[in-house]
C-alpha cells in the first residue's frame, strides 16, 4: 500500500492525497460506507459503484460470527463473496465485543466473548484477529484494541490504553511474518486524556503501521471534548500516513477532523438516518416524514446527482416512509450515500485550491447552520 | 388502446399478443408485478426497467387512503408521482376493501369501509372509482366488483354476482361519458358455479369494456376447482379482448390459464417469496435459508441473466437473509420478479412456434415436478 500526498491546505492540517492498493485507489479525504456484514445497509454494490464509493468497510467481529471464517475461506475472502471488487476495510471487532456481546471478559492475551447472536463463546487475541483479517483478505485491517469505555475512570483507561500498545505489538509482529500484501493500521487510544493519547501514540508510532487510526471517539463524549481530542492528536500523527478517525461523523465533525489533519471517516450515521427519513441536503438536514413535503414535487436535494434525486420526488419519498416500503430505504440511503461521498470529493477539491478554511466556514455558515 | 393477436397456438387456446397503450406496448401473455402503493416491495423502478418490466400494478383502494388523491392529482397521476412510465393497470379496490377492511358494508349504491390504516369511512361507488382512477390516469382501470368471499353460500353467490353486473354497467356508462384514452375491464365474477360465471360474462359482454378479467379465483379453493373454472371461462372470454385473471399465481397456474387462453397476470407471489427466501429457479423453487447453501457458490439460477444471478452467489445471499439484511430482500426479489418475466417471455416465444403444450409439459415435468 502506497500514501501519497498531493497537497497540504496551506492554511490548516487538511491534506489531499490517494491511497494506493492492490485494488485500486483511495482518494482522500474519504468517507467509507459501512458494510458491516458484507452489505451496506439497503444498498446493493451496483448502488455502491452508482454512487462513486471507493472502499467499503467490513467487520471482523460480525463475519467471524456469520457467515463464519470457513464460508470466507471458501470464497478466497470477503470480495469475492460479497462481490465488491475495490478496497475493503475491516474493524478488529474490539469495539464491537464491548457494546454488543452480553458477556466480554478482558484478559491480557485477549478478550473472552459471547455471540450476540446464539451466546456461544468465543477468544479473539491479538494474533487470530490478525488471522481472520487476512482470511477476509481487507486491504486495510485494523489490530484489535482495547475500549476503556465512556465514561471512564483513569484507572481503566491507562489499562486500556497499555493493553492496547501490548496488544498492537503482537498484532503487529504476526502481521508482519505473515508477509501480506495488506495493510495493517494501529489504533490509537487514551479516551480523553492528552497525555494517555500521547504515550498511546508513542508507542503505536514505533511499530511502524501503514496507517494510524484514532479509537475511543464519538462514544457519547461532548462535542467539545471530541473536538478538543482529535485536534490535539490528529495532526501528531505520522505525516506520511494516512490518518483514520474511527466511527465519526457528522459533516461537522468530519470537517473538524479534516482540518486538523485526518484523512479516512466511516460512521453508520448517512445511512441508519436514511433508513429513519432524515436526509442529508446541501441546505440542511430534510426530515422526509414532514407534512410540508406531502406535495413537493423537487427532488430532495436540486444540487444532487444521485439516482434518487434524478427520479424521484420529496412528495413520493415521504409516501413511501409512511408506507414502510422497502423502496424508502432503499432510496434514502442511496441519496444520503450519495450526499456524504459528493461531500468529501468537495472537500478535497477545496484542499486542492488552499480554501478547505473557506469551504469549512462557507459549510457551517451555510448548510449546516442551525444544525 | 388496441390489441392484436399475433398467433393463436394451433394445439390450444394459448395466444400471442400485443396491447398497445399511450404509454407503449405491452407483449402478451404478460405477467406485472404487483405495486400496491406505487412502489413495487424492495424494488426502484431502475430495477423493474432491467427485469424488463412492461406493466405494474397499482390499487385504488391503496392509493386512494394513501398518498391520497390530492397528491396524486397535484402531479397529475400516478406515472409522474411515482416516476413509472410505462403502462399501469390499478385494481378497483374492491378485494382489498374486502380482504383488509376492519368495517364494510355493501350496499346497492356502492361499499362502505373503514380505512385498515387510520379506520376513516369511505363510499366507494362505482362511479368515483372509475373517477379516482381517471385521476390516478392509470392505463387500464378496473370496475369496481363484488366478491362474495370463498367459501360463499349459493345466494350470497348469486347477490354477487348480480351486483357485479349492476356496479360494471354504472361504471361502464360513466367510464364512457368521460371519453377517457384509457382502457376499462370488466370483472366476471360467479364463484364455483359455471352457470353463474356464464351469467356474469353474458352480462358484461353486453357493455362492450376493452378487456375481460376473471375475479374471484386464488382465494383459498382447491387447485382442481381453480382450474375447473379457468378452463371452463377462459374460451368464453371474448377471444379479441385481453383477457386477464386476477391474482393467480404460481407458475402452474400461469401455464394453466395461458394454455386456456388468458393473457394477464399478477400476483404478490414472485416479490412474497423473494422476502421469506423462497426463489424460482428453472430446476424448481430453492429455499435460500436452507443450511446447503452455506457454502455454495453458484448463482440462484445459472440460466438467469438477472442482476442477482449475474453479481451474487447462494451462500452471499443466504449470508444476506440469515442477517436480515435489506439488501436481500432487494437482490431476492430482482431474481424471483426477473424470473417471472423470463418466464412469461418463454411462454410468449412457445406459443408463436405453436408449441405452448410442449413448452407446458416439458416445464411441468421438469422444473415444476414435484412442486
Amino acid at each position: 500500500m502506497k500514501f501519497e500526498i498531493f497537497n497540504k491546505d496551506e492554511n490548516c492540517h487538511a491534506r489531499l492525497g490517494k491511497l494506493s492498493t492492490k485494488r485500486g485507489d483511495i482518494e482522500t479525504p474519504i468517507f467509507m460506507p459501512v458494510g458491516t456484514c458484507g452489505s451496506v445497509k439497503a444498498m446493493t454494490m451496483e448502488h455502491l459503484k452508482e454512487a462513486q464509493a471507493q472502499i467499503i468497510l467490513g467487520n471482523t467481529y460480525h463475519l467471524f460470527l456469520r457467515p463464519g471464517m470457513d464460508v470466507i475461506e471458501k470464497f478466497k475472502g470477503l470480495h469475492n463473496f460479497c462481490g465488491w471488487n475495490k478496497p475493503i476495510l475491516t474493524d478488529s471487532g474490539g469495539f464491537q465485543i464491548f457494546s454488543l456481546s452480553s458477556f466480554t471478559k478482558v484478559e491480557e492475551a485477549g478478550v473472552r466473548f459471547s455471540s450476540h447472536i446464539d451466546g456461544k463463546k468465543f477468544f479473539f487475541t491479538p494474533k487470530n484477529v490478525v488471522d481472520i483479517q487476512c482470511k477476509i483478505d481487507s486491504d486495510i485491517q485494523m489490530v484489535l484494541d482495547n475500549f476503556a469505555g465512556y465514561p471512564s475512570s483513569v484507572e481503566d483507561n491507562i489499562k486500556s490504553t497499555n493493553l492496547t500498545a501490548k496488544w498492537a505489538k503482537e498484532a503487529r509482529e504476526h502481521f508482519l511474518s505473515k508477509k501480506s500484501p495488506n495493510a495493517q493500521f494501529g489504533i490509537v487510544q487514551g479516551g480523553l486524556s492528552e497525555e494517555l493519547r500521547v504515550q498511546s501514540l508513542k508507542d503505536l508510532r514505533e511499530m511502524d503501521f501503514e496507517g494510524y487510526a484514532i479509537g475511543g471517539l464519538s462514544v457519547g463524549e461532548p462535542v467539545q471534548e471530541f473536538k478538543r481530542i482529535v485536534s490535539f492528536l490528529a495532526p501528531q500523527l505520522p505525516y506520511d500516513k494516512p490518518r483514520y478517525l474511527m466511527g465519526s461523523g457528522t459533516p461537522e465533525e468530519i470537517l473538524w477532523a479534516v482540518e486538523h489533519g485526518v484523512d479516512m471517516f466511516d460512521c453508520v450515521m448517512p445511512s441508519r438516518n436514511a433508513r429513519r427519513g432524515t436526509l442529508f441536503t446541501s441546505f440542511g438536514r430534510l426530515n422526509i416524514k414532514n407534512k410540508k413535503y406531502a406535495f413537493d414535487s423537487n427532488p430532495i436535494d436540486s444540487e444532487c446527482q444521485c439516482y434518487t434525486c434524478r427520479n424521484y420526488s420529496r412528495a413520493y419519498l415521504r409516501h413511501l416512509y409512511k408506507c414502510q416500503e422497502i423502496s424508502s430505504a432503499i432510496l434514502n440511503t442511496i441519496h444520503n450515500i450519495s450526499f456524504y461521498l459528493d461531500f468529501m470529493g468537495k472537500i478535497r477539491y477545496s484542499i486542492k485550491l488552499n480554501k478547505f478554511k473557506k469551504f469549512k466556514e462557507d459549510s457551517l455558515n451555510g448548510f449546516l447552520r442551525g444544525e
